[in-house]
């Protein structure tokens, strides 16, 4: 049996931001699944762990907020593409607070794209030892609209995954809402 | 964020035989997905864990071994089953002693049957934390032919699933031994 490895265990978790509520708030299954992290793998031992927080922004996402902006020109564009990595910091601010309290070293960052892509693309980069995943825990009928990331994921990114799915309780009258 | 719960998580760990030196020898795939638990989640926190170990034989494997048998009455097949029955527990030796040496709380049993169907049955019984799979990593072409235990359960075991690839190192030369 090999002996316990002296770098911390790197557990990638993949966060967004709530369906309902918007930026900042986490959805719930990814808020879910950074809390079954916690209590179910690090526990105490908040050495042995450090965790990569991806938070991936669909462009496109917020077109709705934008509706009544005027863009005249390249800066504007720049105005709002700084207002939606703002946004996205301030979703994973809430998660590096949280294993600041708790002591568990972290890192976080956003990418944009196509989140099943670019979440198996950063685990290429960064080798997480493992990735947790957020699951709406969707019926074969409501995936056929949506997709899935985590069955995306389980099956082509390049480090073993665990796909965490939402409390039964926790579960908004739409499942696909989050 | 939720306090650590005083209860070990309980990991669930699939385990099988080699399917080139048999029983008691552990297949590659397990024995990795076994030591990747203990290096990786469970490090040196082991009275944070208890791990639930199960081996489901599948009746007829050993059918090879029992060509120079000769059965005549009901009695040589309790024979052969509680025979059968002796290698299972021999490979859970195999797997509690480590635990034993570890210090990490341990429970093993022996089940009949259909993997797959039996390792998600006792999923919903003994209701683990999470589920740890060993994975031949195999291709689609080689699945269409052997089908895969850990694709099943990650999709119908009632609790989170982790697989765990062999590492490719560890791969015999024909990919669907273990």
């Amino acid at each position: 049996m090999a002996a316990e490895s002296a770098d911390p265990t790197r557990i990638m978790v993949a966060v967004n931001q709530s369906t309902i509520k918007g930026y900042p708030h986490a959805s719930i299954s990814s808020s879910g699944a950074f809390e079954w992290t916690v209590k179910k793998i690090i526990r105490s031992n908040t050495s042995g762990f450090k965790l990569l927080l991806l938070h991936v922004q669909v462009p496109d996402e917020d077109g709705f907020d934008d509706m009544d902006s005027i863009y005249a020109s390249p800066a504007d564009f720049m105005i709002m593409k700084h207002r939606d990595r703002i946004r996205g910091l301030h979703l994973l601010e809430y998660f590096v607070k949280q294993c600041n309290e708790i002591g568990v070293a972290c890192e976080a960052w956003v990418k944009k794209g196509d989140p099943k892509e670019i979440i198996c693309h950063e685990v290429k980069r960064v080798q997480p030892d493992f990735l947790v995943l957020g699951s709406r825990g969707l019926g074969p009928f409501q995936k056929v609209f949506v997709g899935t990331v985590s069955e995306f994921c389980a099956k082509h990114a390049d480090c073993p995954v665990i796909a965490i799915k939402r409390n039964a309780a926790e579960t908004p009258q739409d499942p696909v809402e989050d």
